[in-house]
């Protein structure tokens, strides 16, 4: 028999998955806004930041009244703490598409620099990092989640080269691209934080899963290249 | 009388108390090792964050078990969902100290640029307001945590007045001076960030203080001026 806090868990999931839609289309919205300095496209990703605002404040509000109402123990009770830090983690990704969607309206009156086509590489491996943290999450796939944690190495390798090349090949040779340099070097953090925090997000699924921490120990991670 | 569920609450304040220690002694230091160029200091921070990442993951835990053995109702609830969401906070701030120890490596055989001083100022202001942020919560000092939500624009302008200056006054009038312009440009970012770590802890200190949100609707904040 299907127990009453199973449906309320499905709602948790369900509006999850909404939020996680709502974000990746903000990624990707920010990066085609950047490809093609379209600053109408810019403002309209910060502007839909507030719907996933407030998905947020509803997800949590739904978690911490499940907590109250049923006092769930073991396996719910860490699915539902699980689900707030990845609510939390969801939002955080999402203000990074804002923070890209910013560095445009800086720069739209400035000629891109030729790493952007990397900066759209990177972006498409922060996307899949994205969307296969949470479906991870969404299916208890510890395999996939272990995928993604696997996959922020190369892309914290191609954030460091870009960076290079952006700041020696350009900023460096001619100090009058730092006013787009340097803000397109910032869109290369922006991306490379949303892979740390897809990948805390696959860490925090693997624990939901085993029960056992891998965060800070498995794996290495981290900035310490860049 | 007091009830078995005050000591662990207690102790659990006690640890986010002594995590925030840690934090804030992590950022005086990876500051004061750029300031002197002293990448030992640097790199002592980078490996005492190691202690503080198994402090969370103890605190989290804590938490965890807490809402699993008292299956605590109302107030304590919310003090215990508050307590993890500051500790993953902290934790990013203690992060940020790291990032900035990294900043420090990369430039140490570099002449610092002058607005080194306005990133001192900086620093000093982040560590407040994670300081402050942090005994609202330890004393549910919710004027206190409306203090630090009101400081961060005027830490916001700063950042970008100092950003504004490395660009334009360095990089572009000498493009050499990039190698170190970039990553001290990326040191004022991080000590922006943790000025927005301590807002998030402040907006969620009035939350649980009054048990209303004003997270993403009373104070307009984040990252449009830079």
């Amino acid at each position: 028999m299907k127990r009453h806090i199973d449906e309320e868990l499905d709602k948790l999931n369900t509006d999850l998955l909404k939020m996680a839609t709502l974000t990746e289309q903000a990624i990707h919205r920010s990066v085609e806004a950047l490809k093609n300095k379209d600053t109408e496209l810019a403002l309209a990703v910060i502007e839909g930041d507030k719907q996933i605002d407030r998905l947020e404040l509803i997800i949590d509000e739904m978690a911490i009244d499940l907590l109250a109402l049923y006092q769930p123990m073991a396996i719910d009770l860490r699915f539902i703490t699980t689900a707030m830090k990845i609510n939390a983690e969801i939002e955080r990704i999402a203000d990074l598409s804002v923070n890209i969607s910013q560095r445009v309206l800086e720069i739209a009156d400035r000629p891109l620099l030729k790493p952007i086509a990397e900066i759209i590489t990177l972006s498409a491996i922060a996307r899949k990092m994205v969307r296969d943290s949470i479906d991870a999450f969404v299916n208890r796939d510890k395999k996939l989640a272990k995928e993604v944690i696997l996959t922020d190495p190369s892309a914290n390798q191609l954030r460091t080269s870009i960076q290079r090349e952006l700041i020696y090949e350009y900023m460096v040779k001619d100090g009058n691209t730092a006013p787009q340099g340097v803000p397109m070097l910032l869109v290369v953090r922006h991306l490379e934080r949303m892979c740390d925090h897809a990948t805390n997000i696959a860490e925090d699924v693997i624990y939901m899963v085993q029960a056992k921490f891998v965060k800070h120990t498995a794996f290495p991670r981290g900035d310490s290249t860049g």
